[in-house]
């Protein structure tokens, strides 16, 4: 059997892939896999496949801001939408690309506490600033994260990783892979689980 | 509690409405729920809500065949879509409509076989002659659903349900309200079951 890591994409302003994020390194650590965090832009993704943020769709964004709440309600948590929602999250996920390097430690200490701002105080935390200082509450140096998030490298790590994500078949978040299978969506965690549970049918 | 009947909006085009298909009226019986079909024209919704089948967006498209094999295999069947899917089914659902007034008994059962020989067999049978064919099937007039499927006011009935549906939320199939409460897709009946046993959360 296979221990390879899942291969878990993401953008930070996606509330289907917070849900995903509060369960999957659990999930996973059931089987001894790790997870890989992979944050992407998303809005590129999207201007590719010709798709929008779904709360832009008639009839569809009401539905999925109900659907969500009362998904985020069955795993015991309310959600809280940031007002102006959806931001760009440009900094968290530079960010976290480059603490996966600089102090591999902190990154999904990090992003758990971004996401946990976003979607459960409901606070737009995407300026860097504001990124920074929920990277500072999880002892990273708030300067040095400021800096970071403004390199070029830093910078074209996440188009890089975006455009391989693509290069995968990636159209969406949460998206996972795992031994190759590609699933959509935090409600397929389950299937996911079960495809390592039987290596697949 | 409650036992007014789930309703269960579909297009005979959709793959995972075929996949609900075989489940909800089973799962509807445990809980002492009758499960009402109403066939809707996916093309005209997705019209007002600028979606298309998922199949025409580059990336989602490919994932969508492959997430819909592999759902089907987890419930122990194969699925073939049929040369030029997807294809405009009016006769169907027009056909369907005309038979809940003309021989209730028949609807489902002609419902059934229309799923099957489009997703199962895996043939185009949207022409209504072809579709008069599945009628028969299952003990229908042929000639007399013939001339149903070209009824104005059968078409109009048809166009109402689409209409009613959309002003209900409905963006896309399959489409489930229980007591009230809006699911969208074959993934979440297990949703549904819950929201019956609980009465929601």
């Amino acid at each position: 059997m296979s221990n390879a890591a899942i291969d878990f994409y993401l953008d930070f302003v996606s509330p289907y892939a917070y849900l995903a994020s509060l369960r999957i390194d659990e999930m996973a650590a059931r089987h001894d896999r790790d997870v890989a965090w992979r944050p992407i832009m998303l809005g590129a993704v999207f201007k590719v496949v010709g798709t929008e943020p779904i709360v832009n769709y008639p009839l569809k964004g009401p539905y999925a801001e109900r659907d969500l709440a009362r998904s985020a309600r069955q795993l015991g948590i309310e959600i809280r939408l940031p007002e102006g929602f959806p931001h760009a999250t440009l900094a968290a996920a530079r960010g976290f690309y480059w603490l996966t390097d600089a102090d591999p430690g902190k990154a999904k200490p990090f992003a758990r506490a971004f996401f946990a701002t976003y979607f459960q105080e409901g606070r737009n935390a995407t300026p860097a600033e504001d990124t920074a200082k929920v990277a500072a509450s999880v002892g990273v140096d708030e300067a040095a994260f400021l800096d970071a998030v403004q390199d070029v490298a830093i910078k074209d790590r996440l188009k890089a990783e975006t455009s391989a994500a693509m290069d995968r078949g990636v159209f969406g978040a949460p998206f996972m892979f795992v031994d190759g299978e590609p699933f959509w969506g935090s409600d397929r965690l389950d299937q996911v689980e079960r495809w390592i549970e039987t290596g697949g049918w």
